[in-house]
């Protein structure tokens, strides 16, 4: 047998295509197979996306398709050149509900061992009699510690996948009926829209390797449009959050930790509401800045949305429920309405957990886990600082979800401005990061000269009070992005046309302060990248290094790394890792002028976003370490908990929260401020409440005692340890 | 013009020959020349040595050679394969004296300027007038900001330069001269010897590239033999101690601080005593082990000292002196007795200062700058632990010195044990110091079930009993080695040749328990190896490391490191370094399972033995960081006060002693010693005692009084901060 396994970049609701050839000699055929005897398509809404997968079957092959609906319905799933083939080529055209079957039999969404049974019988690889007896001996083995009702059931799936598909009858007119019309493109930028049709497309439905070179003819240096992912309409989700408006008290938490940005509150005048869609949910403004100014509306995207029901866990007055996505439909209009044609209004609100969600989020609709924290984090970032910063990206799962090719989830504002990135290799990602930096600034330096010559020489009075403002705020990103505008705008409007006015506007988009963000995970950050994130950090450059510390190498699969914590299982650790966590953000501040600082969104959201403020503000090197639980966790309940697992972590003294701001020092104020209270959640508790732990006791429980006695130890002494270190920094400040 | 210059690897006293071409087109030739116009010999003691120099001359060409000698006293100095080539290819033969020259217009050991002028004069690259105005001209340019008085004495030297050579006869009698008889070889093995013939001896008279590939097949593997160098016999110093047994209160600091292990004390007994060489100076024992037993004496190898003078700095009784090296070569006898003759004593003497001294240096007569802190700290290492260990060496200074090839500076035991010795990349030596500990412990590991056997069924006492000791000793370096010695003996007498017999003689080398050292300066360790040292650290394994650190890049030609210090002029940091030295040992204690010390011999010796011998005995990772006085830091009267500016440099808060013991905090014990006081020296003066600091206030003097003031700061501050560590760990212990 020969069998290789082809996925897509998704995290959640990913394609796979497995390709299997069945021998008994060895079989040395290139993997993807394009003339297959069988062809089964496990999730209908491959179907309906019009996925390629029936012109895999060679004439007169079988194809089977996994789906709840009656034969007459097929006409409307399965689009006109699907159904093409289907008539031309006498493919065998079965269907099964493996759906309802498992949930009949108990199996709940476990469709596959039905599919499987399916697949054997159809496809008559061997005699169907003796593949269910292979099955069943397979099942038996597999499931026998897990009691006997799992190997029944599993027995009963088996002989039920055998049987229950149902051979349809190819109309003869669908040999010839027409294509299927091409869904409607939202419209945007014409450039997007091309790129959007020529490449994402075929490439979101299992095509790329269709694609001529000529389709990446205008992206040859690698550069592809932000915003494009907006363009996926993955509909990944069953469950989407539906917004009670009455009930809502506006605090904007739900947006605050939404990985996906599909839930966004809009500040809307008069006039915008009154023009919304009919299915716009809008309310007055309760409390604060914009009350009796603005209507509010939080709006939600159902088809970008992954279902992961993380902001229905934080809202504090059960304002958001889930519901079937087909339910909220109507919502994807008012979502569209408020993201084209709501103003943004985001210089009226300050930085706060609430006012930080007015500011656009620059990524959206990643291809991330549901409910992942990196990109709540990373978002959150992108909303300080996205419309003049620059990303670095250490490969791993960030750059899996922040860059898979022409899909990017880094997007723009109505300006145009939004977060530049590029992924480098996994060691050398933050002298990536350094190198963009210096790129910049010499860029910058050079141009100062210019318009230090119009703010002192400059006959326009504007042009001048602009180019002053514009050295006033030189180093500070945010203060200068704006500076830059204004005097962009009045030399455009009043320039001399003199080399200096011609310089400014020939170099505008390099004008402005960029704030440099270095984005990896811990692999990167504490194994493999860490020689190159000390060196760098060491120099003293204003650089931001946001760690996703998820425990764990992720993206490959689950290897310890060394932010990996005592009795934690993973690859390389399967009895327990004995080591102790690496303390990154301890060995980082040894240097005394590198800001650095651990944070948790869902343990203290104002805390993360006030870490993330400084970091930008400080303009030396800054080091933020954001705990990100992870689907590698397998917390209870699912990643619908993520939130909640950060604030448990907290609370127990497992991840602790703390700033070291070296610009408090240069003012004679103590640096260090410890944001985590003393431990008072059961630690134990706490990591029974995930698998990556839990699972130890099973298989070695003694050992899993001793791991676990000596991790809450560590624990307490490395709290205890933050509390001296506060007393030591704050008799340093005293002498 | 084409220069090539061509070095051999020594560090003080090395060779340079100078391949010059000239020409009015440009010159593509290899850079090698053989058949030459003019040769120059500029050291008489490379004609003393055989170097072959005037065979490089083409016939009728011209050879010069710098020396003191008359024209009749020639023919005792040139061998006689030289002096053949002489008479038989009419080569031009000149002397000139400039040492006495150089001498007589005050420019020193300066010779150089002298011979030029004679190399233009007698070479004929351009007419001699021109040469000689051009030479002027030069040194005029140079030395203007010298004051008049350099100038002057530079064109006097370029005047006597083009006319103090003397043109020497060659007796036509040379054209059949006989060879010179080869020097005696020391007797040492028959492969050592075969190895110093065929390779190092070639090599060391830079006719390296003469030896054919067949030289080299029985090292093809890259082993070479221990204890080679004290073949060299390079007689590089001018000076060397003399030691006055009277004066001396026999506390071996002398030997203690010796780079190149040229000093040494020998314990004697009266029959040993009685039958050394008439030179010998012997001393009764005057306290302490060995007092009434014993003899003292105090052995100096004229012809391997480098001429340091750094014993006679730390001598507290002046019973050390420099005298000129031809006054005390009848001591080489002495030296060669006590070493050959004189039974090793050394389970008699402690770990002390003084006792270590009786423990063979295991690294001797290496490479190293005169006067080099590294040899010091690896010499002394090597006699706590040199009989079972294994290093892993950096490339950097420490390679060079450590290992060129055919020359191994580490040397052997009377027994056969010494380090065995790899040099590895710059970025992974720590890396490659694991794998050699991972390597020894599987195979040890692996051997330690037939140990087990033995210990539990052997039929002999003597076996059974030494197998248990073994066992019990498994994790002990010396104890296991000598428990080692005892198990093989035993087998190897009364064994009964049984498969696990059979195992333990078969590997009896790799029995004993080794001490991995992982070596290199801090540019390996504080930035291109760092990833990798720390990645290895944290792994929790027995390795020992230990950074020479000379805070600077000195084999490259001293580059800034993250190991140099505020204000220190390098290369990269022309008007000095702004950013602070990087806390290497704070980073490696954030692990708390990482032994880590900061040592400097010269400030407090028995801190260094004390901080070696608890690396060597914790069971986990060490880090050693020793200060390192480097020929690069340009010390005021230069490396004779090496040690002397170590002292210095404790005492100002420069450089701080600490030591952290995680075996202490198993015991519920403090683990954290300051061994430092509280800074008193002035800062300021020890670091303008310095030119890599001193040479600020030159070009920068405003920047210089800028940084020197912050970096006296943060001495302060790094101080109070251990002082603070201290009471932290104190309160730790004690919650």
């Amino acid at each position: 047998m020969q069998a290789y396994f082809q996925y897509d970049s998704k995290k959640t609701g990913g394609v796979t295509i497995s390709h299997l050839r069945f021998g008994d000699k060895p079989i040395k055929s290139p993997y993807y197979i394009s003339k297959a005897d069988f062809v089964a398509c496990h999730n209908p809404s491959y179907v309906d996306k019009g996925f390629k997968m029936v012109q895999d079957v060679k004439p007169g092959g079988v194809y089977l398709i996994n789906c709840q609906w009656k034969p007459e319905e097929l006409e409307k799933h399965i689009d006109g050149a699907s159904r093409r083939y289907l008539a031309q080529n006498n493919i065998q055209l079965y269907t099964i509900d493996a759906i309802d079957l498992a949930i009949e039999i108990g199996m709940g969404k476990r469709t596959n061992t039905i599919l499987q049974s399916a697949f054997f019988t159809l496809a008559k690889v061997m005699p169907a009699e003796e593949a269910v007896q292979h099955m069943k001996e397979a099942a038996t083995k597999s499931y026998r510690k897990k009691g006997q009702d799992i190997v029944d059931m599993n027995h009963k799936a088996i002989d039920l996948g055998a049987n229950a598909f149902v051979k349809i009858d190819v109309p003869a007119s669908w040999a010839d009926c027409p294509d299927t019309p091409e869904p409607e493109v939202h419209p945007d930028r014409p450039e997007v829209m091309k790129m959007v049709k020529d490449i994402l497309t075929p490439v979101d439905k299992m095509d790329g390797d269709s694609l001529p070179v000529s389709a990446f003819v205008d992206h040859a240096d690698g550069t592809f449009y932000l915003g494009a992912a907006a363009h996926e309409k993955r509909g990944v989700a069953v469950t989407v959050p539906r917004w009670d408006e009455g009930k809502c008290i506006q605090c904007n938490q739900c947006a605050y930790v939404c990985p996906h940005a599909t839930i966004r509150p809009f500040a809307l005048t008069e006039e915008e509401a009154a023009k919304a869609p009919e299915a716009a949910k809008i309310a007055d403004w309760k409390a604060g800045k914009g009350k009796g100014v603005y209507k509010f509306a939080m709006a939600v995207s159902p088809l970008d949305c992954m279902g992961c029901g993380v902001c229905v866990g934080v809202c504090p007055t059960k304002a958001v429920t889930m519901v079937p996505r087909e339910e909220e439909q109507p919502q994807e209009a008012v979502w569209n309405y408020m993201v084209d044609e709501v103003a943004p209004k985001e210089e009226l609100f300050e930085m706060t957990v609430k006012g930080s969600q007015f500011h656009q989020p620059l990524l959206e609709f990643s291809g991330s886990c549901a409910g992942c924290a990196e990109t709540s984090y990373a978002r959150l970032v992108t909303q300080v600082c996205g419309d003049h910063m620059y990303i670095a990206n250490a490969t791993g799962c960030s750059s899996i979800w922040g860059g898979p090719a022409a899909t990017s989830p880094y997007t723009r504002t109505k300006e145009g401005r939004g977060p530049a990135w590029a992924n480098s290799l996994f060691e050398d990602n933050a002298e990536f990061g350094l190198g963009m930096y210096i790129g910049q600034k010499a860029i910058r330096d050079r141009l100062k000269s210019d318009i230090e010559f119009v703010a002192e020489n400059g006959k326009v009075d504007s042009i001048r009070e602009a180019a002053k403002e514009y050295l006033a705020s030189y180093d500070d990103g945010k203060a200068n992005e704006l500076a830059t505008r204004k005097l962009v705008a009045a030399v455009e409007k009043d320039g001399c046309g003199g080399e200096h006015c011609q310089a400014i506007l020939k170099n505008k988009e390099f004008l402005a302060k960029k704030t440099v963000w270095i984005f990896g995970g811990d692999g990167w950050a504490y194994d493999i990248g860490f020689g190159g994130l000390d060196h760098v950090l060491a120099q003293g450059e204003d650089v931001n290094v946001l760690v996703f510390d998820t425990e764990v190498y992720s993206n490959t699969g689950g290897q310890a790394s060394k932010a990996s914590q005592i009795g934690q299982v993973a690859q390389f650790a399967a009895a327990g890792k004995t080591l102790a966590k690496k303390s990154l953000a301890q060995i980082a501040m040894t240097y005394g002028y590198v800001y650095v600082a651990q944070i948790a969104m869902g343990a203290n959201p104002a805390q993360a976003l006030k870490a993330i403020g400084e970091a930008v503000a400080y303009p030396g090197p800054s080091l933020i370490i954001g705990y990100a639980p992870c689907e590698m966790h397998s917390i209870k309940g699912g990643m619908t908990n993520c939130q909640a697992e950060m604030k448990k972590a907290v609370e127990c003294g497992y991840w602790n929260l703390f700033r070291y701001n070296p610009a408090l020092a240069a003012e004679g104020k103590n640096p260090f401020t410890l944001d985590s209270k003393a431990p008072t959640g059961s630690y134990r508790d706490f990591i029974m409440n995930e698998a990556r732990y839990s699972a130890l006791t099973i298989n070695f429980p003694e050992r899993a005692e001793e791991l676990f006695t000596e991790a809450e130890k560590k624990a307490g002494e490395r709290f205890a340890n933050l509390e001296l270190q506060k007393q030591m920094f704050e008799q340093e400040v005293k002498a």
